[in-house]
């Protein structure tokens, strides 16, 4: 373990709360914060690991800093495994760079990005994988990611290891190609397993896009015929959400779109203004089929009128799009007729549906239930990648596939397949992080944010 | 101590950070975490105040939450008073939304604002003076504020103890009038108390107004001669700023106004181009009293080159502002010419100064260590009030100072004065906290943030 300076970041989310954490690590992180405790030998009687009460004082301006709780973790016992300190103070930013710049001038440096957790891999207690694991953790911005970044925390990397196994089997199959040649006693079994695993690789490819796919939220779509109700119910389900997380301003001219958080799912709700009948022939599949938000929404709200009869649009267009996508019916204006033609026209269809009332409030509540159950479906049903766990290395699975399919090319020249088999090997290995290319570990921690 | 039910909230600010806190208060709030826990011997077993990795699990789900550490404190001793879990998760949204949803499904409700403080008081574990000295800890934007708020925590409250007991001498005084009226034994001692005691709260909030004055950050104004380099310094320290406060769009047309973070005090630095020599005899001294930003400005740095011979609006300009003003002059251009004339000038009129040059980013640092110096002189300077130590106490103020009006004026009506007096010690009583009124704590707690 090197003797480094010991260093000082906060290391919960930047903004105004009731409590921030700032953590010391280093050989001498004790000696940072006793020189700013007023209550020392408490301090130093404290085990490890036991939280106490303690008063900050600056002693340049002689004026208290904060009363705070903070827990002492001696080396190697501690996140870092170097000696750390963890102060809980007021979460106010007037108190928190005051007791920040306190500890600087009582010897800690300011963390980089990720120093907590670079020091954490350097000292062996943990790797590169479970480094990666905790940044997803936390920047996750949907369940499939975060269960991504779990399954590398808890070591869940079978699969990969698999992985590593087959290459190196694939690998000996072709060095005795070499050595035997032609006497050929094993066939074809390299360049068998060599496509399989190719397979399984262009597999997590295809299955790292499941994420990416919801990474800006997941998709839902109203429509549905003209004075439906689809942007009352648009600004309903926005008042409804908690908060709204991001408002898009550039969308295009023939939907709206808002991501919101609804019961928790990061949602991306678009009204769609795109299905008019224009007259009774309109030809409803170019319009259902080009509208590129029903396209790519993972749920289409279908919102209908109970007092309007069922129009050509809604006959035709269950043809096109229920086939690919999961529609929930939305019968509104149940204030004026019971719509019970129209369930009975989706019964039939076998689509969920809703009966509603937006202007007199009726059963909002039961829908949104539904759209939550329907999002929870799509959710646990996305089928996610093993192999590949984060963008570093679906990257690098990119990489390994090139040169896995180079050396099936070159299969009949196996110096070269072998070259190529070689280096999509390295690349396997650069996945679990098994390096000490500076720059490598660099690049990696420069996206970690300050505190961890 | 009310049997309520365990109330969760996250503690931490908003947003991803590395680490965030959970925290659970109530009767039941072991039980709720258990419900969530792996390993449930070992917190059983653990002891109070002692920190423990556990592993949270969605048990409908059967998927791994996080793995955090936690803290249980036994009532009494904790915040609230009641039985609390204190939950260390890593940082990120999602983890954090799924953990409190757990715990909500497994018994917790959402806490409202300030809740947790709010049952720490209504536990009698702290008085409301302690609880707004929290709020304004966390909320406060600068130092002067945050100590105000401290003197409170720590119950510093001295001189608005003093200000009761004198209060409660006028008062009997007055009795003592009513009692034995002419024989007037006391003369004018309660009128002449009266008199003091409404200067000294008429003191008290002048002094919110120093307060008040640097809540949207300490007003630097950059003027001097055109061409001396202003808009390139204003850009320089926008630069060097660790974060962008806030940008104000809307500012006036003669000045840029942005707000930065400069070693860590909060700053508004404006730019003005008001300050031009139409001609020679232009006159100086209204432009410079009439610039808004000047007359507001707690510092003008004074932007000046070295290669520019002394102007009329340099030898007049000081004349009129520096009486009022701090002033930092800055010689820029020492790339041109040595500038000595320039600070043989200055050091004549008194003004600390600074050669630099823009160009050739020289001495930077030290005019940027020389301005927080001034700034750090401003703030210490900033006299404190003693008894109004937060908006609320201020608003309160007004009032004491209308009421104790009234009864100087009626003093001769010695039974209407008693009335005032009365409500001026009411009011009092009310900055104390020492209210039952649901109305006033509910005013109070709303604008808790929520976790706290």
């Amino acid at each position: 373990m090197k003797d480094r300076k010991p260093i000082v970041a906060q290391s919960t989310a930047q903004g105004t709360g009731a409590i921030a954490i700032i953590r010391i690590s280093g050989e001498k992180a004790f000696s940072v914060f006793l020189n700013t405790v007023v209550q020392k030998e408490r301090f130093d009687s404290m085990p490890p690991r036991r939280i106490s009460l303690y008063t900050l004082l600056d002693k340049e301006k002689n004026q208290i800093l904060d009363e705070v709780t903070a827990i002492k973790y001696k080396s190697p016992r501690s996140f870092t495994g170097e000696n750390m300190v963890e102060i809980f103070c007021h979460g106010g930013t007037v108190v928190i760079r005051d007791i920040i710049d306190s500890l600087i001038r009582n010897g800690a440096q300011p963390a980089g990005r990720g120093e907590f957790t670079r020091r954490a891999l350097e000292n062996g207690k943990i790797d590169l994988l479970k480094a990666e694991a905790i940044k997803g953790i936390i920047e996750g911005t949907n369940e499939p990611e975060v269960i991504c970044a779990q399954k590398m925390y808890d070591g869940k990397i079978n699969a990969l290891i698999a992985v590593k196994e087959k290459m190196l089997a694939i690998q000996s199959d072709l060095e005795a190609e070499i050595e035997f040649g032609e006497d050929g006693y094993i066939g074809d079994r390299g360049k068998n397993n060599l496509s399989s695993l190719l397979k399984e690789f262009e597999k997590e490819i295809q299955l790292r896009k499941n994420i990416t796919n919801i990474t800006g939220g997941i998709r839902i779509v109203i429509t549905g015929p003209t004075n439906a109700g689809k942007s009352t119910l648009f600004n309903r389900l926005l008042g409804y959400n908690r908060a709204i997380v991001h408002h898009d301003p550039g969308t295009t001219r023939d939907t709206i779109n808002e991501r919101i958080l609804l019961n928790n799912y990061e949602i991306q709700l678009i009204d769609s203004a795109g299905l008019r009948e224009t007259n009774q022939d309109v030809e409803l599949q170019g319009i259902a089929l080009t509208t590129n938000a029903i396209h790519a929404a993972h749920l289409i709200l279908w919102v209908t009128a109970a007092n309007e009869k069922i129009s050509e649009l809604e006959k035709q267009v269950f043809q096109e799009s229920i086939k690919k996508k999961r529609v929930l019916g939305v019968i509104n204006k149940i204030d004026t007729e019971n719509g019970a033609l129209k369930e009975r026209f989706l019964s039939e269809k076998g689509i969920r549906h809703c009966s509603i009332s937006l202007i007199e409030e009726k059963n909002i509540n039961s829908l949104i239930k539904m759209i939550t159950e329907e999002i929870g479906v799509i959710v646990s049903s996305i089928e996610l990648p093993n192999i590949l766990l984060n963008k570093r290395h679906e990257e690098l699975g990119r990489k390994i596939v090139l040169e896995m399919k180079r050396a099936e090319q070159e299969w009949n020249r196996p110096e070269i397949a072998a070259h190529h088999l070689k280096k999509a090997q390295g690349l396997i290995e650069e996945i679990f992080g098994k390096t000490d290319n500076e720059e490598i570990l660099n690049r990696i921690f420069e996206n970690f944010c300050i505190g961890k």
